[in-house]
């Protein structure tokens, strides 16, 4: 897709990229309340890919700030973000939905699900997820308790915030504008908006 | 492996056994010290394992206590923490160390991991891994600070406390009696001990 071309993550859907090393990817809340679910796989080789539970050893904290990179399996860095003009609440301790989560919410037939949203987005690059790893939720308000406890909540970014992420090797990005309609991290209106991505300099 | 017998896991290496479901194994803390990396796979199709990030979406928490169960990938529960004589002080959040971690850690050569382990382990049993989950870290004590920033701490469990899994389908349990002995998690003398289980009825 041409540099700085707008793309459409269609709600409940997903939207996979090639981002070069020194390009950056900005991710567009445009109804502000949407969770996007993302992932980042290296081009050269698919089974480095970026990695939650790497990323948390490689920072020490939970949740990425503006600066902080994010690591692979590998443990070297893929993506780092550098700028965000939301609140900065993201989630990294929390698994992509799949068909198992909405049958366990009583969703009767398919749902939508990140999940199948990564293989489907890659596939549209004739590519197949080496397994699914745990995403980076942005946007997603998952506090922690001083006991440890979790909780949903509604995304308090507002309309038009975005992320940029600039990556740090080839990679293929893929992104999933979270079909949650039954927990209200996707607002309270329980509603998924699209989302918007676009490959920067 | 006989019920009731103590099985080794040497220090800072793997091992693994069979756990049929109603079976416990217990997880025995022989000099109080040491972390001790945990994975479980279904027998049925070992592709279905215990997922930290599914489990912290199951439990609404960061890190089980007794009474939880841990959930697989497909958010079905495979083990249940049904004793915990330590003082519950267990990580979810961060991933098995590996060549990667010792490189960036400064060790030259061969080094132990939890990853490497988990494979050889698994190896045993004439089993590979069909990746490398995140474990649930027995014993490992990594606060979680109000901001989300984390650090790496000393053990805080005695010689002799024990934690028992019970399976709630069969399953293979594997272990690593984690090889850090860089930072301080297996005690201030960063000296990795040998820990033990046993399955129990």
């Amino acid at each position: 897709m041409a540099e700085g071309e707008r793309v459409t993550i269609p709600a409940r859907k997903g939207k996979a990229a090639i981002v070069r090393k020194g390009q950056s990817v900005r991710v567009i809340n445009i109804h502000g309340s949407q969770v996007v679910d993302t992932w980042a796989f290296s081009m050269r080789d698919p089974r480095e890919f970026m990695s939650m539970e790497h990323t948390r050893t490689h920072l020490l904290k939970l949740f990425p700030k503006r600066g902080d990179s994010l690591v692979t399996n590998r443990r070297r860095p893929i993506l780092t973000l550098v700028e965000d003009t939301s609140p900065g609440i993201h989630d990294t301790v929390l698994a992509a939905c799949d068909r198992y989560r909405y049958e366990q919410l009583g969703c009767k037939g398919h749902h939508d699900s990140c999940t199948d949203n990564l293989a489907s987005a890659l596939g549209e690059l004739g590519m197949a997820p080496p397994e699914t790893p745990s995403p980076l939720n942005l946007f997603m308000n998952i506090p922690v308790a001083a006991d440890g406890s979790l909780s949903f909540e509604p995304a308090v970014s507002k309309p038009g915030d975005y992320v940029t992420l600039r990556a740090e090797m080839d990679c293929v990005v893929a992104f999933s504008a979270c079909p949650q309609d039954i927990v209200p991290i996707n607002g309270l209106a329980c509603t998924p908006m699209d989302a918007q991505f676009q490959i920067v300099s």
